[in-house]
């Protein structure tokens, strides 16, 4: 297949070609070239925090030039498979996509430190480490043996447990528990007895609604509600201890980026950023109206309890140790995010956490407090 | 004074000519024009978070034209004083300036909402509103009367409630404590019988050695450090109840903005978005080791009481409730900014307090577990 023919077909289904090299028409006559790349992404339109992140990234790098730089979006499984996206970036059929990496851990684990490791950092955290800690740096020389360089472009804040069809109360009760969940988190629950479940998105609800599986988990309110699990599982649990933020990335294939004009990964790069903090705050939007939606429809909202919160904790710190007893590359991203981690935490405990805390507490009492007369 | 000739002097000392026009150069055949702006700061280059963020605008804005579209960045002082950006670039001797603007509350306090108000949103929440909450929208339309339209462009996180000679044990310890503090909460502050002290940055360190004030506050543990207080004041409290975080702005003149080629704005508002997300990373990452220097240091750590903190919330209420009562421009902002503070904090409550406090807990109970043998 002729190169720069099969890249104009844009909107094509995808074929097994590779090609790395950007689809570059001319130059406009003393301007910058006309670049057109292609972003999959793993998650659909409805997932409108993720998808509004993708399509800021290419509205924002069409609106720096003119729209010379076009990235045209593909919501999940157009023209690549939602779970497909490191391997379309990796091998240069795309220039780019749109995904959470640790959808990858199955090839190796390390690439789950780019989303959310279990008991791990928060949204800001995520974003201290990668911009400022070290953590962008470390995550690059990893995605190299992929022909990617990856950048942070959305986040969720702190999701949801999931969907329980009946009340965990111990960690006992975990014990033989059906529960969909993959990844570094999956292992953790294999230890505490739980038994994971791999179902695509498009098959958890049934299975939930037969009794096939026993819970489920997906992101906060807002997506939640969408995928209706509210119906057929009434315990809605929180924290999702595994995911304190999920990190979304783009992922680029690396000539892909060599080859983009130095003005358009400065463009490129901005981008992300600011997909990433409108990511955030698109979440903090529109999950309170979601979860008081879901509360007027009977749903149950409850704690893990502390009892499960510490056996889970105890679980992932053997998980994630035993992991970089054996894995070079997962080591070497642990220790020092281990150690950022703890000083993260420690600094949140002081100013943030009390004023946070405070703030709850106040909102409370007020609640309490007997309404003035009018 | 031939106006484009006052422009290209891009160095040199403020002169009081008014000028909104961007500097246009002859724009380089079929491409786009070279814009120089000039960006006075709010800060001296020492306060490097801050700091750092209004490079980084400049110097993405440079990068992503290349070069053409060049913003100067003046530190506080060279030719526009820290407390004068607003006037600079409303009456357009400045094309933009990087500021907080609740230094201009005293020409108007619903300047406040653009950068904190006290018992209000923290980073996150303040990110929701200003982006998704329609803060800005509602912000942009009051900073129309200034001739600016402005653009988030950093933050902190919770800050610190500052430095004090002795320890203030409840509220009733406040009564006559001459604090260096202004705007808002120096409001609030008087209201609990708090003499507010008004002292420029640079004569704050020998009035809290002689003490001609009893306590100072500040912005956090990197940038106090600097200034040094840690030598002569003892306790250093926490929380700022005052700033659950503080955006950066900047502000950018209309007609200026309107001059501007498309593609320059969507690279200007790229830019602050990637200086918002960026500043809270830095400040997240300098932080946790300048207070274990501190803390070294023989500083005393100190949350304020809850005394203290209930009586600061009321006194805060109803501080707010007055000036809405008085102010339509202020009650028109504060209306839908309390609803809205009202409903994330409730839902911060959930997943994310819970993670949060959890990963404190267990961080304290694995430093009190007695260590395993080697």
């Amino acid at each position: 297949m002729e190169r720069r023919s099969f890249l104009k077909k844009a909107g094509a289904g995808l074929a097994g070609a590779a090609i790395a090299t950007p689809a570059l028409s001319q130059p406009a006559a003393g301007g910058l070239p006309e670049v057109k790349w292609r972003m999959p992404l793993s998650w659909p339109k409805i997932f409108d925090t993720a998808f509004g992140a993708s399509e800021l990234i290419a509205r924002r790098c069409a609106a720096a030039t003119g729209g010379k730089f076009n990235i045209k979006v593909f919501p999940a499984g157009e023209i690549v498979g939602a779970l497909q996206v490191l391997d379309a970036v990796q091998n240069g059929t795309v220039e780019c996509g749109h995904t959470v990496s640790y959808y990858y851990f199955g090839k190796e684990p390390t690439f789950a430190f780019s989303t959310a490791i279990p008991f791990g950092l928060n949204t800001r955290q995520q974003n201290a480490w990668m911009y400022q800690g070290g953590g962008l740096e470390l995550m690059r020389e990893f995605f190299k043996d992929y022909n990617i360089i990856n950048f942070p472009a959305g986040n969720t804040g702190a999701q949801m447990g999931g969907w329980f069809r009946k009340q965990v109360k111990t960690a006992a009760d975990l014990k033989g528990l059906k529960f969909r969940i993959a990844g570094l988190a999956g292992l953790v629950m294999a230890k505490l007895g739980v038994v994971p479940q791999q179902i695509a998105p498009g098959d958890i609800y049934p299975a939930l609604e037969k009794g096939t599986i026993d819970a489920t988990e997906l992101t906060g309110p807002h997506d939640d509600e969408r995928s209706g699990f509210y119906k057929v599982a009434k315990y809605y649990y929180y924290p999702s201890w595994w995911e304190g933020c999920a990190e979304l990335e783009l992922l680029v294939n690396i000539k892909a980026w060599e080859a983009l004009p130095k003005e358009y990964q400065a463009i490129l790069e901005a981008a992300c950023a600011e997909a990433n903090i409108w990511g955030q705050a698109k979440w903090d939007m529109v999950n309170p109206p979601a979860l008081k939606r879901l509360l007027a429809n009977g749903v149950k909202l409850m704690p893990f309890s502390n009892d499960i919160m510490t056996a889970s904790y105890k679980a992932t710190q053997e998980v994630l140790d035993e992991i970089a007893s054996k894995n070079v590359k997962f080591r070497k991203v642990y220790e020092p995010w281990k150690k950022f981690r703890d000083e993260q935490v420690q600094w949140f405990s002081i100013a943030e956490n009390r004023f946070d805390n405070f703030m709850i507490a106040a909102q409370r009492l007020s609640q309490q407090a007997p309404k003035k007369k009018k």
